[in-house]
Parts: C-alpha cells; sequence; structure tokens
C-alpha cells in the first residue's frame, strides 16, 4: 500500500470537512448559538489535514486496492470528526451515539439513536442532516469536483468504489468534470426542492433539513414525527415525488440535458425501478385502504411509504408500523431492491436486481436447451462472465454479512423481528425498521457493541463492501504489492 | 418433450406406490382398521400406472429436461395419490390438508395442519411417516434400485434432477446399482435405529416412526408433543445422533464399507458440517442454561435442537419457541444451511455453503491482487466456472422464491416472524417454525391458497428448484426439442 498517497488523499478530505463545518457553524450562530462545538473539530480537521497533504508525494500512482482503502478510510475518519460537534455541544452525550448517527448522516440512513430531535441545537441538527447532503453523492466525488487531483487513473479508483451500482462509468471523459456535472445536478435539484417547499409555507430551516434528507435519500429530520408533522399533503408530495427523483440513476439526468432522450426512455433499469415502486404502491393501497377516511389518502401515504423506503431515505408520514403484515412485508423487500445504481439511494439496486433476474432466467433456458446460449444484455449492452459474476458475488456477500449481523445483534434481548429489519435498514441504508426500530421509534436502546455493528454495517451498504471488507485482509496494509506469482494471503 | 417415456416412468412409480400402501395397510389391519382407505387408491394407482407403463417405448431416449419433468411430475401424483388414505380414512377431512400433509411427508418436510396426531388411524398415522422414509432417499432411486429401466442415461438426469447437492455422482459405473448401494446402507441403518429404540423402552409402532422420521429427515411424530412427549434422556441421545447420521452425505458410508477412510477423513463438507453443528450446540448451550436445572439438560437439549434443524428434520423435545432470540436466529439460520448434499436433508447444503464461502472469498482476493488467480478447489478437486456459476444461481433462485413465497404468505393476516419462518421452514423442508408454526403449533390456520403455496415450495426445496420451476415453461411442454439455433422461449 502506498502509504503516503492515501494520507494525502484523505489529509484533504479532512480539510474539505473541515470547510464544511463552516455552513452549520453560520446557521448556529443566526440562531445566536455558540460556535465553539464547530470550531475544535475544525482546528482539529485543519491541523491534521494540513500535516496529512501538506506535500503531494512525488510517487502518487494508486493502485486499485490503495482507491478502496482510501475510500473506506476517509468515511470512517469523517464520521469520527463529524460526531464531534454533537459530544461537545452535549446534542449526544454518549460519544459511540455520536459515531453511529454520523455514520448514520454520511451514509445517508437516516437511523438515529434519538429519542427526540426537536430539543437539539439548530447548528447540531443543521450539520446532522447535512451530512446526509454531503454523503449522498460521495465526499470523493466531491473533493474530485473541487480539488482536482492530477493523473486521472486514481479518481477512477475511488469513484467506483464510492458509487453505488454494478458499473459505473464516467460520463465526459474528464473524472473531475463529471463529478462536477453530477454535483451541479445535485445542487440545483436540492435548491428546486428547498423553494418549492418553501413555497407551500415550510418555514426555510425545516425545507432545507428535508431537502437535504431527500437528496441524500438520507431521512434526518428536524421534526420528532417525522414529515407526518406537518400534516400537509403537498409537502407530501413533494417530498415523497423528489425522493423519487434521487433513486434514479443520476446519468438520466445529464442525458435529458444533452438532449441523449432515447438513452433515458430505454433505460432498463429506470423502468424496472418505476414499475416495481407502482406495483408496490397499487397493492399496498388496497391492502391498507380500510385504515384511512379516502382511497387518495390511502394513495398517498403508500406512495409516500414507497418511495420513502424504496428509495432508502427512510422519512413517514405515518407509523408503517401499524399496517397489516402484507405491507410490512412489501416494505421490507423494497428495503433490500433499492434504489437506482449511481443513485444516491441505497440497498442491492435496481439495476443488480435486473441483472440477477436476467443472468438466472438465461441460466434455466439453458438447462432446457443446452446448446442455444442467449448472450445477456443490459442496457442495450451484452453483460460479460466478469459483470455477471460480480452481481453474483455481491449478492452472496451481502447476504453473509446480513446473516452474520443479525446474529450477532440478535444477543440483544429483542424480538426477532426488530433484529431482522434493524439490520435490514441499516445495511440497505434505509432509516427505519419495524417494532422497537420502526418509523416512531429509534435505536437508543441497543447496545455499544451492537451501535458499532450497525454502523459498520450502514458504511458496508453505503459503500457496497469490498472497501469495508478489504480493510480486514493483511496483505492490504503491505508496503509493496507482493509478486503476482506468490499466493494472496487474504 | 418425450410424452411417451415419461408416462412410462411415471407409470412405474405409480405401481411403485401400490405397492408401498401395502405395508401401512398391513400395519392397519394388525390394529383390526379397515383395510379399504388403502385399497381404493392401491386400485387407482394399479389401473392406472399400468395402463402408463404397459408398453415399454421403442424411443426411450430421455433428454435431461425429459428428466427434469419426469421427476417434478412424478413427485406431484405421488403426493395427490398419496393423500388419498387420509382422505378417505377421515383422518384429515379436507383434500387440500390431505395433500399439503402427503407433500409434507414425501419432501420430508415434516410441516403439519393436524392440531393432534394421536387420534388418527394406526395405518394413517403409519403411512404418513413412511413418506417421509421413502421421499427422503428419493422415489426414483428407489425405482431404479428394484425396477432397472435399461440405457443407463436417463437414469442419471433423474438421479441429478432427485438427489440433494450441488454434483452427485455415480459410485460404481452403473446407476441401478448405485441406487442399490444407496438403499442398502439406508435401509440398514434405519434398523439399526429403530431396534436401539425398541431397546430402549420405546413401543416398537413409535420406533418404527421415529425412525422413518430420523432417517428421511423428516420429522413426524406419532405423539402430539414429538420426541418430548417420551421425557427420555436416551431418546433424545439416540434420535439426536441419528438425525446427524442421516445428514451426512451418504457417501461416506460407501467409502466407510469400502475402506477409503481418507476419503472421509478428508471430507471438507464433513468437517464444515459438524464443525457448524458443534459451533451452533455450544452458543445455544450457553445461552439457554439459564432456563434448564443443569448445564447437562441444556447441551443435550441444544445438541437435540441442533441436530433437528440443521438436519431439517424437525423433531423437537422442548418448545425453542420460548427460547432467547439469539438461539431462534441461530436456529433459522441452520434451516437455510441444511444438511450434507447426497444426504436425505434441506436446505441450501452444506457443500453449497462452502463453494459460496470459497468462490467468494477468492473472488475478493482477485480484487486486491488481480494478477493472482488461485484456482478454487472443493473436496480435492478444482471447481470448473460452471460450478461455481450454478452455486451462484441456486441461490439467487432460492432466495427469489423465498422473498416472493413470503410476501404471498403475508396476505394471511399473520405476524412476520411466522410468515417469515412457515416460508423458510417449507422451503428448506425442514418442518417446524417460530410463532404460530412453532414446534408446539401447526399449519391448519393458513388459507387453502397458502397451503398448495407451501407444498409447491416443500418441493423447490426437496427437488433443489429446477424440476419444478422448469414445468412453467412452454417450450417444456413442446413434443419435439427446438433446433438449436433458434431462441428458447422459457
Amino acid at each position: 500500500m502506498n502509504y503516503r498517497i492515501i494520507g494525502f488523499v484523505i489529509g484533504r478530505i479532512l480539510l474539505v470537512e473541515a470547510a464544511l463545518l463552516l455552513l452549520p457553524m453560520a446557521v448556529g450562530l443566526g440562531y445566536g448559538e455558540s460556535p465553539v462545538p464547530f470550531l475544535i473539530p475544525m482546528a482539529l480537521l485543519a491541523v491534521i489535514g494540513g500535516l496529512l497533504s501538506f506535500r503531494k508525494p512525488a510517487h502518487s500512482a494508486l493502485y486499485a486496492r490503495d482507491g478502496l482503502a482510501v475510500v473506506a478510510l476517509a468515511w470512517i475518519f469523517m464520521s469520527i470528526f463529524g460526531g464531534l460537534p454533537f459530544y461537545i455541544s452535549g446534542d449526544i452525550p454518549r460519544f459511540v451515539d455520536c459515531i453511529f448517527e454520523t455514520v448514520s448522516g454520511f451514509t445517508t440512513t437516516g437511523a438515529t439513536i434519538l429519542t427526540e430531535v426537536e430539543p437539539l441545537t439548530r447548528g447540531g441538527l443543521f450539520w446532522r442532516s447535512f451530512t446526509h447532503w454531503v454523503g449522498g453523492m460521495g465526499v470523493l466525488v466531491f473533493v474530485m469536483a473541487i480539488l482536482p487531483m492530477g493523473g486521472d487513473g486514481h479518481g477512477m479508483h475511488m469513484l467506483r468504489a464510492e458509487m453505488p451500482g454494478p458499473a459505473p462509468g464516467k460520463l465526459v471523459s474528464r473524472m473531475s468534470d463529471t463529478a462536477k456535472i453530477l454535483y451541479g445536478i445535485y445542487l440545483v435539484m436540492t435548491i428546486i426542492e428547498i423553494v418549492l417547499l418553501a413555497a407551500g409555507g415550510m418555514p426555510l430551516y425545516d425545507a432545507c433539513i428535508h431537502s437535504f434528507g431527500s437528496a441524500g435519500t438520507g431521512g434526518f429530520s428536524c421534526r420528532n414525527l417525522s414529515v407526518g408533522a406537518y400534516n400537509n399533503p403537498y409537502f407530501d408530495i413533494v417530498i415523497g415525488i423528489f425522493m423519487m427523483l434521487f433513486g434514479v440513476n443520476f446519468n438520466m439526468y445529464y442525458f435529458l440535458l444533452v438532449k441523449r432522450f432515447r438513452d433515458v426512455f430505454r433505460s432498463e433499469e429506470l423502468w424496472a425501478y418505476f414499475i416495481i415502486a407502482a406495483v408496490a404502491v397499487g397493492a399496498i393501497t388496497v391492502d391498507i385502504v380500510e385504515l384511512y377516511d379516502s382511497v387518495g389518502t390511502s394513495l398517498r401515504h403508500a406512495f409516500f411509504q414507497v418511495s420513502s423506503i424504496m428509495t432508502t431515505t427512510g422519512y413517514a408520514t405515518v407509523d408503517f408500523n401499524t399496517w397489516p403484515t402484507f405491507s410490512k412485508a412489501i416494505l421490507v423487500a423494497l428495503m433490500f431492491i433499492g434504489g437506482c445504481a449511481g443513485s444516491t439511494a441505497g440497498g442491492l439496486k435496481v439495476a443488480r436486481v435486473v441483472i440477477l433476474e436476467k443472468a438466472s432466467v438465461g441460466e434455466m433456458r439453458r438447462m432446457l436447451h443446452p446448446n442455444a446460449v442467449p448472450a445477456i444484455r443490459f442496457e442495450g449492452k451484452p453483460l460479460s462472465e466478469r459483470n455477471i459474476r460480480g452481481v453474483y458475488l455481491f449478492l452472496a456477500v451481502y447476504m453473509a454479512i446480513f446473516v452474520l449481523s443479525c446474529l450477532l445483534v440478535s444477543l440483544e434481548q429483542m424480538d426477532l423481528v426488530t433484529v431482522f429489519t434493524a439490520v435490514a435498514t441499516c445495511i440497505n441504508n434505509v432509516g427505519p425498521g419495524l417494532e422497537i426500530v420502526g418509523p416512531m421509534g429509534n435505536f437508543s436502546s441497543f447496545s455499544p457493541f451492537s451501535k458499532l455493528l450497525l454502523s459498520f454495517d450502514m458504511l458496508v451498504g453505503r459503500l457496497e463492501i469490498f472497501p469495508m471488507l478489504l480493510l480486514f485482509a493483511p496483505s492490504i496494509w503491505k508496503r509493496r504489492l507482493a509478486a503476482p506469482q506468490r499466493q494472496a494471503d487474504f
């Protein structure tokens, strides 16, 4: 591993985090709050980041595995430093809870250990939601957008590790331009949502919080009852639609900008995404219609909740814990499907589900007709064996981590549904689960061990497993690359 | 599809089923019960089977897909006819329940719709458990053992479809000899268990029932409280050990017979099977120690339950529904792992779990060291890409059927744990789940639709997915094979 270049990149990222803290500090000052909880971590970040990235190393090649390590380490350090403001201000008294909350923020999960969010400082609450916005599109993408680092090669490794989906691509030839385009679209869409919410009468502060939460598909709210607190159908519909939009592959918006409408219209993943959502909304609407006064209300709640869970945001307008089993089972299934690749959403991603379906059906066809070998195509291109195996591998490792996490969390004396959905909601970056961790519940009753394990699961979900898992490989910590002939010791 | 040869093979199987019904009829007569409930289905089976297999078709080639179809259809027909005795005797008043119970018997699941088993006729109860014994080793294996059908080629296709595991092989060159060896070992082990149980004081009838149940890893008992009714540690230990033994790949016993001890000692699957079981027993013993009067009792219950669930038998000595969440979570995880390939157990099979683990770790190693491509070996032989993809495919389709079944069963107004474990216990051929379908509960409260769906899941689990799934492919019903160049329409 090339420690110097990794230190350099992480140093840069810490400097960026110091700068990001300026915004919540300013908001807090506007509400007459002390800037100290932000100044201390900013000073720490500036010193450590400055030291690490003081001089660019001469040898700046970054191998694939170094790229994975940078991403994993960057997210871990950012979460630890990002939790300091909550600890210093006293918003969250226990440090393990600060880490959980910050990981939940950056990974856009939205799971919380807070029983009440309304008593928090305005600055702290703003930072909590702002981490969603930063984490949604990716921290390294952000760094690349604003601080181009020369060579393009290592950028791609890191973008691959940080961008969700089976095979993210560059939109334009230069990596940093791709990052700028993506962040530009993201920023504009967020501002539109803020304006629409404010226009409907939501206070500007709240509009920012909920727009950050839906843009990053995170789900932190500034109200204890989440979006349901406003009891305003207009907000439900605006936020519901924007969550769906932020769950779409951002390449689609770029295609729309450059008038490549055919690429959008023909996207298999996009069609599958909307069809799954529509079927789920229809089924839940029918299932819950008896609980509400009209079909319209039931449709609105079903749409909002499907949009919220499928995009792995986690906002709630009602306590779906009280819904019938069928609706709850649909929501749990949607958690695992997740949003589109290349969006800010979590889960397995619709693209992977479509590829799994196509590859499996193709393989079964081959059993019937051993001589007919139809190539499996996705988004108009044939899928290589390597791609398909990559997706199968992803599924297998994802399930293995899920099962092991469930076993470890089940050591807590909680019911099986809580344990199962707590792990599901964290690994899929959703936020709320069922029972104790339902939309009106929280994660405060878990032990510190479970909180750290669930934090790990959130990072596993956000970074799509491998960067986090490879940190455990002894060989990644070696200074030099093992000779290719030698057996790897992972 | 070659309808004539398929009809011929199925005809033979129905004749065998007619003969199998003689045994429970004789038992019933011994208890002074009427032979009519058995005579009617026997007559039906003899006539239909006789007509179908009256003349051997000249063209007896059986393609792979025909083999799959034979297996699937044979199991469906056997279950329908096999349910008739319960219906005619009045043991089970509703026909859909008779089908559920018989599918559960043949697939060695052991899930029941009966709230009480003790009032049943002795003959009916014997037939119910005897289906476990027949279904455990496989119906077609049995047919091949006693009625060799000439050409060896089609035997292999069918054996592949019926024998659990990723790649079953022949022990000796002739298929029918392999079948005879397997059934011989099976019979001798069953008799030893009957003798041991009877020697300990269990009535001979009960000893037969419980030996059939553990040999087939089925789990039907003749007592409402399952094995727990005897409250006899000796029975717990004998049945616990025999369940474990019947969960081992039968090839191992053949190797022992021919003194190939090294092959047994080096079997990776066998080691993994025992290690997983030992770890589970240890963890559960510690977790439940407070519930019982001594460590010994807690160890005995933990061993019995791990052996019962991992081998997918489903007997119970205690109501593990009342155990702590951690123990329940372990048991649910064991349901999915299941026993060894080539045993009578269900689940994914230990061999597949080991292959998935090795393939995934190998793939991740390759991410770190792209040039080092270590071949993945299992049981001393390198695994082909095709093998590995087959196992990944199996996992993906298994999970998909599991999730869809859960969604459909969740339409019943039952809690999520019941729904989840009902499907898990059926698709893995275990028997009991948790909550309503716990070891002291049953499946009587499900709707006919759910009962048929769960019956389908049991067949999917027992026949390892593909025979059942391919019945839905339109192309399998075509008379001729499509030209190899043409696109399959599945």
